[in-house]
């Protein structure tokens, strides 16, 4: 069963600072630790457990996630399963997709001692915290997010599960107490609401719960191989649209020799005039850390073709390692299962916390 | 702050058999035990903590509870806080409301020896529950539920928690697999709801919850002492209105000889032409187990003003040992608290078993 790929919060792109609303950050090459204000940050994200990430999420996602690990902030990924449900899923294949989603996290370099890393469906809090939430929220807003409007469709109808999905995200976030969310420019609506819905919840029963801020990071757009002025994309009809991350090094090789350019032979950055050999030359930037002009430079006067070959070889320098990893992993279920135990007990001290007080405010305790 | 009493399960009408849906059992005065099918029933039902409750509550749920608490099924009845917060509730109050609720609860007969009587934010399969079924609930269904017709008004704008209270107490029946809710006639739809969710989820993932038939009780119907066309309700604004379980007896000599009724000093039971007697008389039979005719025999030739005195005794006789209970209960605090412990924990043993079947058969674990 092919399910699109879906990462929640997700670093997709980058909005120049007068295009951001309040409590975006914009993010570049500046840590988060260099910023004006360096009190203690707590880094909230979700991805949804929907099969082997391609090389599009782990540039435009997974690769952040990683970075501000390794800053210091304190940081919590959740895999989020019940946001996955809000479509049909079969149960054995989401079950299996968790695994995959694990031990991908931890190939990239998402590190348990360093990470709370998660299943949200084994903290209740999340739920708890959603019912209270959806008491503060009303109907006319969340009619008016725009991912509902697309998805439900010219009849504004569909599942419960897909109308409140952003009140779960809220949840999510405040759960943690967050300061910071890494989302990409779709979401940003969906954090304004659940700013929004910190603000309501303070405003009914006192200051308790800080203002999460979007952190849009500056990351490498990458489009699909065989369509380059569509994103890659999981839901691709055609494979060869994008590389997974446990593509062996042949299959790299061979989607990469077949990918659709254009008539010029030769290795330009123009996205407008040229998307197909410009989002080789993001991917090779993204995997080499050169620059674009660099990249041009290095290979003057090479045809398309022979510079498919030396993206090819950035690309399996990069991923090659992490798909090992992916396989080793896969193959020891008790360690994956032993992370996620882990961190689910590292993440419902947070959770218990919180809901506790939350309990309180309201008046159930 | 007035709130109004809400007991979302209740059982406050008759229909006759011609008029129910499928799945509705018709109670009268037979004991479920006594129906054709006598296998285990497991019995849910859930109150709103909205503060004393009134006669007409007593005479028209809490009595029945007691009942089917009696005859030996296994019953379980929640403070269902989590629905009360679908409306702007004082959280002091709210706390308040819990503890009168149970203690009510115990006065009126609730034996926790006998049936499970717990909080429902105690439990935190509820809303996890409620997340799943939220996924396999349709907006159109919602929508079309008479009481969101009703409370969002006509603009049909409101809070996400009064659209998707349906689905939680959905959750509530399934978490605990009932076969039987007493509920009233207002809730038959959202009755037909849980029924069709528990249908949609055994459909996607193999039989496991039973069908939940409604008990409809015949009970007695108990108007305002003020406005006998009008149900008795929290809300009426002359408390005169109605008899609460903890109004002395003086109070409720003072209020019943203060009833509305009408020009004829004569005791019949006309319920469309004579509704303030009528609604004496179902009082005083509801209290007393004398049938309407037997009243009218025994009160044959006596005064309107002279009758409300014999009424009065039979509710203070019926009422004052419970207000007694009350009272006493309510300087209880750690009695209160350790029964609604006990109470959680019994109710947590069975959510905790099923949401864990759940969770493998939606594919999470």
């Amino acid at each position: 069963m092919a399910l699109p790929m879906k990462c929640f919060y997700r670093v997709c792109g980058f909005l120049s600072s007068s295009q951001l609303p309040s409590h975006v950050i914009c993010r570049n090459n500046a840590t988060l630790s260099g910023q004006k204000d360096a009190s203690p940050r707590r880094i909230f994200s979700g991805i949804q457990p929907t099969g082997i990430p391609h090389i599009g999420n782990y540039l435009g996602a997974l690769q952040q996630w990683v970075q501000l690990q390794e800053e210091g902030h304190q940081v919590i990924y959740s895999i989020v399963d019940m946001h996955s449900i809000t479509v049909p899923q079969d149960p054995d294949q989401l079950r299996e997709n968790i695994y995959d989603m694990t031990a991908c996290l931890l190939a990239c370099g998402i590190d348990p001692d360093k990470s709370i890393l998660f299943q949200q469906s084994s903290v209740s809090q999340h739920a708890e915290l959603a019912w209270v939430l959806g008491c503060k929220a009303t109907m006319a807003r969340l009619k008016h997010l725009p991912q509902w409007k697309v998805k439900s469709g010219p009849k504004e109808d569909g599942g419960v599960g897909l109308f409140t999905y952003p009140i779960l995200q809220a949840a999510d976030i405040l759960l943690y107490k967050a300061t910071h969310v890494p989302i990409g420019v779709d979401q940003v609506q969906h954090l304004q609401l659940a700013q929004d819905l910190a603000t309501t919840f303070n405003y009914h029963y006192g200051q308790y719960f800080p203002q999460p801020t979007a952190i849009l990071g500056e990351t490498k757009k990458v489009q699909s191989l065989r369509k380059p002025d569509s994103k890659m994309s999981k839901s691709e009809a055609d494979p060869r649209g994008r590389i997974d991350l446990t593509d062996s090094p042949e299959v790299i090789r061979e989607k990469l020799k077949k990918a659709v350019t254009d008539s010029t032979s030769a290795v330009t950055y123009d996205p407008d005039m040229r998307p197909g050999v410009s989002n080789l030359v993001r991917i090779h930037s993204a995997c080499t850390g050169l620059s674009y002009e660099e990249i041009c430079r290095q290979n003057e006067g090479i045809e398309t073709a022979k510079y498919k070959f030396v993206v090819a070889d950035a690309v399996v320098a990069k991923l090659d390692p992490i798909r090992t990893e992916i396989l080793r992993l896969q193959n020891d279920r008790s360690f994956l299962d032993s992370v996620l135990r882990q961190g689910a007990k590292k993440a419902r001290d947070i959770a218990e916390k919180t809901y506790s007080d939350v309990k309180k405010l309201v008046g159930f305790s």
